[in-house]
């Protein structure tokens, strides 16, 4: 069943409309500190205002069990049953952990996601993958469970910080590189300098659109899928050497690193247009600028590349493009080409 | 998709033939205290020699949070990965919270149940409902994932005392209610007091086999699953009461007594014929003999009945048969009714 997406920057009558047309006994707003603070105030739906409302902590620190079990003893506080319904209005942290929440209470609740940040409408809010960090290991326990409705407005995003815009658009990105050549010329036209928001919820919509038709065709990540992955085994890799180093980069900023050092192996071993190529470094290393390594931190680097969450059997496992649109999952990556491909990842962003 | 249930006395072989038709890179085996010292020593089976055992704590009061967290937690030991397998060998306790590990860990990776009694077979093991008690209330939290297989074998039931064994037979008892007159009645003419593990094989196939048949109609418990319900309304209001004086009685033999008052309803509300009414008090009088209550209890049972989890408004909610094959769900039941039928439940079973 596809999930019922929606955008719209009237996000009060698109809630009434949403929460009228099913008969819900009782509703739960789950916010995190800072859309208690900053969004909920400003959303004057009637559905909700009879709403109860659960809070919990800002932040990936807080996306654990403890937050799990507390936002089930408030559920079953306030009565909710099979026929309650769960909202959940914030980032990634509200939407994984609230989604998990409702998945499980009683077996599993209906619940609407309305994500507040430009990564978490592109990404988390979409797909239907919940859950929680466990043990220190992100997203180690959860379920493959969808929203009933997604409700996409570029309205909470005019007051992020353009770090987070940024971060939220390299997801952009990559999707019009899984769709095709028009979709991510589209992309490298947007200009962060003015950023214009409705062309932003036009390109969103089309980003959303791409993501949903890839998961639609496999739901639980067996093959197809994997593609979203573009980007994120070097991406990744970055973000946890970042933390290493007590330098944190935001997500979508090590996903844009992540994907000019991955079309780098897609030139070497699919045949990616050198010109796209290039295209994409001068876009990143205008908007997102570099990170900096050395060789020096190839081993490092390396070594969490075969520990990634997604590897099988300790390989290096990327999603590699032949060109844009054309996406190859499943790619095993000699050690020798990754040190190769990160060399040339530093010459193209002048590292 | 259907389950695969493989019902077998040859257990090894059995799980040998399905291990070794798929590939998992580790295996995990789940027992409590009991199958661990008296099942898993018993069992001869080449592909189970290298998995890792994961012992939690016998009895129910061990299906809750801190035992699901301590099984993630062995699982990620072992290095599991989404290509690992999970193999619950146990009763419900054991193949509720194994499932619900499972089918949470790393967003899911695939279990086998192999009940080790009577209910289970019968009950738990089919059907995708796992879970765990939490705050104190029983499977409040979990989510609805199937078995890749299940393996029956009536091996392990020739050790189980007598009150075990009709325990799940009062499941049974109800599957054949739902089925049909013909299936009731042979379930009627079994003998307890000469145990024929062949015949009760036979039967528990087509017992299975009808819950299977109702899951697969309506497998997230929207409408017509709610038919396996028959019996519980005042069945679980008995076990209630039985908890808070103190002399817990066994859920099967609570089902039976349960059945005998819904059945009383199912002829005042729906014609279901008084002969056959009259026989089955006969069968449970003579095999479960009779819970005491008087009218003294009646409020109290009223009350427990009102708070019912699979209660919608408040109101006493019961699945009736107008004939054995022909189920109404959904039936509200008024409360000077159901003080009627339990005057006549006792009437029945000589209280």
């Amino acid at each position: 069943m596809a999930q019922n997406i929606v955008f719209s920057n009237d996000i009060e009558g698109t809630l009434d409309n949403v929460l009228a047309a099913k008969s819900f006994n009782c509703i739960a707003v789950i916010v995190d500190d800072n859309t208690a603070r900053l969004v909920l105030p400003t959303l004057h739906s009637s559905a909700l205002e009879k709403a109860h409302v659960i809070t919990i902590g800002a932040g990936d620190v807080n996306k654990n069990l403890d937050t799990l079990a507390s936002v089930w003893t408030s559920l079953e506080q306030m009565g909710a049953t099979r026929s309650s319904l769960v909202v959940n209005l914030g980032g990634g942290v509200v939407t994984d952990l609230g989604g998990f929440a409702a998945a499980t209470y009683k077996r599993g609740i209906p619940f609407i996601n309305c994500p507040t940040t430009l990564l978490t409408a592109v990404d988390a809010a979409v797909g239907g993958k919940t859950g929680i960090n466990f043990n220190g290991l992100k997203n180690e326990v959860g379920c493959f469970q969808e929203a009933i409705d997604v409700i996409i407005s570029t309205r909470f995003f005019t007051t992020l910080p353009e770090r987070e815009l940024k971060s939220g658009y390299a997801e952009m990105l990559k999707h019009g590189m899984l769709s095709g050549h028009d979709d991510y010329e589209r992309l490298l036209q947007f200009d962060f300098t003015a950023v214009d928001y409705d062309r932003l919820l036009d390109l969103l919509k089309t980003s959303v659109l791409i993501k949903e038709k890839i998961v639609r065709a496999d739901p639980h990540e067996h093959g197809l899928r994997r593609a979203l992955n573009l980007g994120h085994t070097v991406g990744h890799a970055f973000e946890s050497l970042a933390l290493r180093r007590g330098k944190p980069v935001p997500h979508g900023y090590a996903v844009a690193w992540g994907l000019v050092a991955e079309m780098v192996l897609s030139h070497m071993q699919l045949g990616f247009a050198a010109s796209d190529l290039h295209q994409l470094a001068r876009f990143v290393s205008d908007n997102y600028g570099a990170f900096y390594i050395t060789c020096d931190d190839y081993d490092e680097l390396l070594d969490l590349m075969h520990h990634d969450k997604k590897s099988q059997h300790g390989e290096i496992n990327c999603s590699l493009l032949s060109a844009c649109g054309d996406v190859k999952v499943g790619n095993t990556i000699a050690d020798d080409d990754m040190k190769v491909a990160l060399d040339i990842y530093r010459d193209l962003l002048g590292i």
